[in-house]
């Protein structure tokens, strides 16, 4: 089971990449005898150390207490082991809570230690609250600049800069104060000028903001392009990326986040928010011992940064753990799900105070609906949640085979040029139309909203009929021109998301794809919902219609349409099920609309998943080769684990270390002919009955220091890893023990066992390496490389693919 | 790894308890030879028959392929093995799939497959939401059955029947229609002989009922009583208790529920509500194969039961499903949990169009609160949840002592009395109190209500002052009379549910914690509430006070309080945490209140957790002795394998059975003799290699149907479990050959695994044993209850009540 996590920090990690575990071809010896006397007469006696035996070897250990550096860290690219990781947290642990006795400083300390997880929390919770707040209020600003600018200061936003002004209430957007660029240099804002010359500055500004943005992205931090989340699964599932959260990373995401979002691209804020809260949460770890030097533990913070920032994101904290717990987390332990939610709350209420929408509202999209649904508008919201289920899969699709290209050809080369070109196209076709012009959060806002009696805006338009008004209800009324041009300038504002949205997620610019794929979602349902509306209004004496929906009466909410849409198109690109719909209902508060929003999200998936199985941060994790383990998908293929062992039929044999009778020299020479990152080791060749493993790192570690300060080790010196150490001869040199370095309970299966149970095993005790065996005789090993290459080759993929890239 | 799991229905499960499972002593034979020469052959040519050899052995296998009754089910009182049972599902989907590409038939078959999950949650949800609103529906009118009756048709309930009257909004409660007993005897209401007689009427029903409800539990279903929350979470872990959720436990528990809630004894119907969801699951589970014959797809089903359970109990689907996943579930995948949440949905409409409560709302207690709390609030929240932990550590303690004295003294020998004089004191105590003569929902419901100018009850009687009456919104006022008497007659109420509900909870009747815990958590809440309220109201000058409670202002919420009371305590007896908070949010519906709700919880369960570490339902699990590992508590002491294995130091020797040595009158000596379910296989008794595991059942079976039906073999013949068997001389009987019921994959770990490790690997295998190894030799064996035993000796509890009795 654990190969090591036993002993604490007297092993070293590997060298290499894990690549380098597989460890090839063996010739087994078909010798009949078994010539381990030593290991029997052990054994005969292994009831007289039971259990007194650990002290001694643990004092027998300590001369390798973490005196060297690097101990129990890991390279770069490479696996940890979650099994050592957890295992060295629970002995630091014991030993604190031991030491805790002895005084009230030890005390105190213990204490400390074990609130230092809610403190993380609670800085976590903070700063990703504040960095959200912050971006918000930059984007906002900054996406208005490209309109025009406040005389009354130029750091108002539109809004702002209106709410200064003494103006009426219907008139908010229009003040004097706030100025075109059309006003501002030419002294008027109508005629055809003015238009182009507004028209030539959007596009300026929006391509000065995107260069800007890319400029950053690529001279200071490659990493901070992107959603990050495909990423962040893989790290969170035990992979290591140095500096992909580190704090060049949070610097330039945000910054370049705020100037991506301001030029007017097709993308979101949303995921690119998940990154920087989990940068926050990777920073603070450093201030608290028990995160920074255990990757497990560290892991357990990021799950709940992951969350706060999907809480800020949305203003949805349930949702956000949710999203965390179903979406990108590995581990996730009870009392992760219970800080998550601590540091997703004190996340929304910091953004909350911060109140970067002006409104007192946590939420991104506040909707308040007022009419039920009936039962059979489940016929167009499952007719939604098929449209975001085929999306999803086309978009998945299509940005996957750009990607490739992008990676594969020379286009990848050019990352800013893409980002002009891209830029310009983008803000060119979005300036034309009203819907595309403004920016995509404010476009689903008003797609989500319910008409009321006050709204002005021209999908309220509606042919008015206040005889039939009843208070705040407004009936179902004929359309007017205002909607009539809005439908077709929302068609039109669909089909530029769709394509540019494919061309945009990926860029070297931080992108999210939540709000673009609700912002197609949302036009589409909204466009739907307003034909039927007008069905229901026109043929309200249909069969359909009658019983519930009579003559000017309020049946249908077209707003509600424009949601369900949007939670169907999320779901058919990322896959997200209830923490979806979850955040949905944190958005409207009423449970009522949970059943449309499920009914689509339900129909969308399954849609999807026909057409491919894959959401779209797996289809980028596969498509960068991250060696990322899928905990959701049940590997189903019957093959055993003698199928994907190393090594193979014709491979060299497999390399190993017998436990007492090879010398120093035999041992150098494996350690410098192989690359290996661990050797298995033997009671001898002949026999190839497992007693241990050895990590390269340590073996060539001890080595060394034994070569340097222990008397008597030569070339010739025999290396012996059990307790009592064969008799030599007198004349022989001294013997060089190291069973302290030896991990005495590697994982073993058997050659029979199914792969789908040894895939299970690597999954839930998350292991880097698993020894094969047949009656007790070492056979082979199986890494988690092996693994993954094995379901890619079984899924008919690429099996070299798994690489990191 | 797994055991058995890969060979489909060739296993049968032991016919023992797993206690049985202890394999007692091994004498480990020191000669230095190992006489293995088949095995080695077989071993140097593995690679020839890679992957071909799956499907020879397949066939070789089929005659064992579900021929006999029995096979891969288990007895009573055992444990599953969750590898076993999700391998046979893997491969009845694995062969569904293939099937499906032959046939349209077939086709539809593996679409039915696929989509039975989503209907039987369906199913269970409509069930599970109209047993919740028939049990609300009786409960009601039983209740005010004790007071009185409605003339207009004695089934309507006190509201229904004053709704059926024509009477003013006012005075909603009294109606010409509903007269109490003395009404209806003497013909006036008013006076002592009419109170005497109410009182004693109060007191024959409540005894009626809680006596029909303890002989209908005592006679006809033993499993219905008490919360069933303990035992579903050891039923999910793993184990096997029949008839706990079946038919007639449902119908049981579903009427003597209603007796008991009705009675007016110190007991909610929420838990109970989880147990008969869980029953639903259960049942309808035999609608579908794939759920019928699977254990651990059972248990998946059972999980998303209980979600629906909690749903219908509170009106919360989130905090169902969350509850679900943080208190009861063990194994819960993602597809549990999104299944989880439909069937929670479900329930919960279902349970809203019955509207059981009248009021058209899904929640039991629907509260609205208008004003936002002060920081400075925190202070009695933290304090309120000091008190909720202290009260949940004493009443764990409390009623543990006296359950523990229920079953080891003659007490428990009369359940019909101890329940008979329980409800009489409840009874006598509660009739004189309002408060306690109430249902406890409604009293909660009282305590958590906000006083608006309508509210006539006397904890609203606040002196007026309309001049400073804004809108809605009610400034602090002093308290009138009516509080003051409220508040002492509440002070009583809850000393008296303290004390009551210890020997309630546990007695022969369905007894659900929540509502008693919520109801003294409130208690406490809105005195505490009530007295910060006055102090704020004749203090608002006090510097604490100063800036944001001034005079006139509404500045404090005494329901809030006894909500925040309430969660308190729930978190107190439970250690709930998420669950609870977001149960409680969807009470209240606004995020407000989460920082309040979230402090209390968390303050109560430090507090409880320092007094004790268990939870209710884990206190009661240990009392019972249910073979349950805790998946929440991490092992954290230093011992290995070889302490726990079996046989210790001075046991007899571990019982083995060689490959190709022993006869079958060797194997039915060893099998008659013993009483283990398994017996280890391993090369000879000498080498001690481990070949596989064997189960008894299985090889009594096997002997049996060869000597019947396979010609020649008798009791000298070699039983050979190796796949070429040995050349025998000419004369010597024919050979059975058993090597399709051998294990060929069993679980192993080196006897120096931590045992850590080793409880971390059964918890998250679900194993039901591991055999320990030393070099590749078999040493002994640990089973599950071997590592449930060592844990409780780690933790100085007696090891001998691990045992199911």
């Amino acid at each position: 089971m654990d190969q090591k996590g036993y002993r604490r920090g007297s092993f070293q990690s590997s060298t290499s990449d894990e690549d380098m575990l597989e460890i090839a071809g063996a010739s087994v010896d078909l010798s009949m005898a078994d010539d381990d006397p030593p290991l029997d007469r052990e054994m005969g006696g292994f009831s007289t150390y039971n259990g007194g035996g650990m002290n001694g070897k643990s004092t027998m250990m300590d001369f390798l207490e973490e005196p060297l550096p690097g101990v129990g860290t890991y390279e770069d690219f490479n696996t940890i082991d979650w099994v050592r990781e957890k295992s060295r947290d629970r002995d630091r642990h014991r030993e604190i809570t031991n030491r805790s006795k002895e005084s009230t400083w030890a005390l105190l300390h213990s204490v400390s230690d074990a609130f230092s997880g809610w403190l993380l929390m609670l800085f976590i919770g903070l700063l990703a609250g504040s960095l959200a707040g912050l971006i918000d209020i930059s984007a906002h600003w900054m996406t208005d600049l490209k309109e025009g600018v406040c005389l009354a200061g130029f750091w108002f936003n539109h809004e702002h800069c209106c709410w200064k002004s003494n103006t009426t209430f219907t008139d908010r957007d229009k003040c004097p104060e706030w100025k075109s660029w059309s006003q501002l240099i030419l002294g008027y804002g109508e005629g055809a000028f003015a238009y182009i010359l507004n028209y030539f500055m959007y596009v300026v500004w929006a391509l000065m903001f995107s260069l800007l943005a890319v400029l950053l992205v690529k001279g200071f931090a490659p990493y901070a392009c992107g959603s990050g989340i495909p990423e962040i699964k893989t790290i969170l599932s035990g992979f290591i990326i140095r500096g992909y959260l580190g704090k060049w990373t949070l610097v330039i995401k945000t910054i370049t986040l705020v100037l991506a979002v301001s030029s007017g691209l097709s993308l979101g804020k949303e995921g690119p928010l998940v990154h920087v809260a989990c940068c926050c949460g990777n920073i603070l770890c450093h201030l608290f011992t028990k995160y920074r030097k255990n990757e497990a533990k560290r892991r357990e913070v990021l799950s709940a940064a992951a969350a706060a920032g999907v809480s800020v994101a949305f203003g949805a904290p349930i949702g956000g753990v949710l999203f965390s717990l179903e979406e990108v987390s590995y581990y996730f332990p009870l009392k992760t799900l219970w800080r998550s939610f601590f540091a997703a709350l004190v996340a929304a209420f910091t953004l909350r105070s911060i109140n970067p929408f002006g409104n007192s509202r946590l939420v991104l999209f506040y909707v308040e609906f007022h009419m039920p649904w009936h039962l059979l508008e489940l016929v167009p919201f499952i007719l939604l949640g098929i449209f975001g289920g085929l999306w999803g899969a086309f978009f998945i699709r299509s940005n996957i085979a750009w990607c490739r290209r992008r990676k594969t050809t020379r286009l990848g080369k050019y990352p800013v040029l893409e980002v002009f070109v891209v830029t310009a196209i983008t803000a060119i076709l979005a300036f034309p139309n009203e819907y595309t012009r403004m920016s995509t959060s404010e476009l689903i806002s008003e797609l989500f909203n319910d008409c009321g009696i006050l709204d002005s805006s021209k999908l309220c338009e509606y042919v008015n009929d206040f005889n039939s008004t009843k208070g705040d209800d407004l009936p179902d009324r004929a359309a007017g021109p205002g909607v009539y041009t809005a439908m077709w300038q929302l068609a039109l504002a669909l089909i530029m998301k769709v394509f540019i949205t494919i061309f945009t997620f990926g860029m070297k610019v931080p992108s999210g794809l939540f709000i673009p794929s609700m912002a197609v979602g949302a036009i589409a349902g909204r466009l739907l919902g307003v034909a039927v509306e007008q069905l229901a209004f026109y043929h309200h004496d249909w069969a359909i219609f009658s019983g519930w929906c009579s003559q000017g009466a309020d049946c249908i909410t077209p707003g509600l349409y424009a949601m369900v849409g949007a939670a169907a198109c999320l779901g058919g690109v990322t896959r997200m099920t209830v923490s979806l719909v979850v955040i949905m209902f944190e958005l409207t508060g009423g449970l009522e609309y949970i059943v449309p929003l499920m009914a689509a999200a339900m129909t969308s998936k399954w849609v999807a998943d026909a057409i491919g199985r894959e959401g779209i941060y797996d289809a980028h994790i596969r498509l960068n080769g991250y060696p990322f383990l899928e905990a959701k998908e049940e590997f189903s293929h019957k093959t055993r684990a003698m199928d994907v062992m190393r090594p193979r039929k014709n491979d060299p044999p497999l390399t190993v270390i017998t436990q007492d009778s090879m010398t120093v020299e035999d041992v150098e020479t494996i350690v410098t002919k192989t690359t290996y990152s661990g050797y298995p080791v033997v009671v001898s060749r002949a026999s190839q009955r497992l007693v241990g493993f050895v990590l390269r790192r340590d073996l060539i570690i001890s080595i060394e220091n034994a070569r340097k300060k222990q008397d008597g080790i030569v070339s010739t010196s025999i290396i012996c890893f059990t307790d009592y150490c064969p008799p030599l001869p007198p004349s022989s040199p001294s013997v060089l023990k190291l069973r302290s370095i030896l991990d005495l309970s590697p994982f073993t299966v058997t050659d029979e066992t199914p792969m789908e149970i040894v895939v299970d095993i690597f999954r839930k005790l998350g292991l880097r390496q698993c020894l094969v065996t047949h009656n007790g005789k070492l056979l082979g090993i199986i890494t988690k490389k092996d693994v993954l290459k094995h379901i890619a080759q079984m899924a008919n993929q690429d099996p070299e693919s798994i690489l990191f890239n």
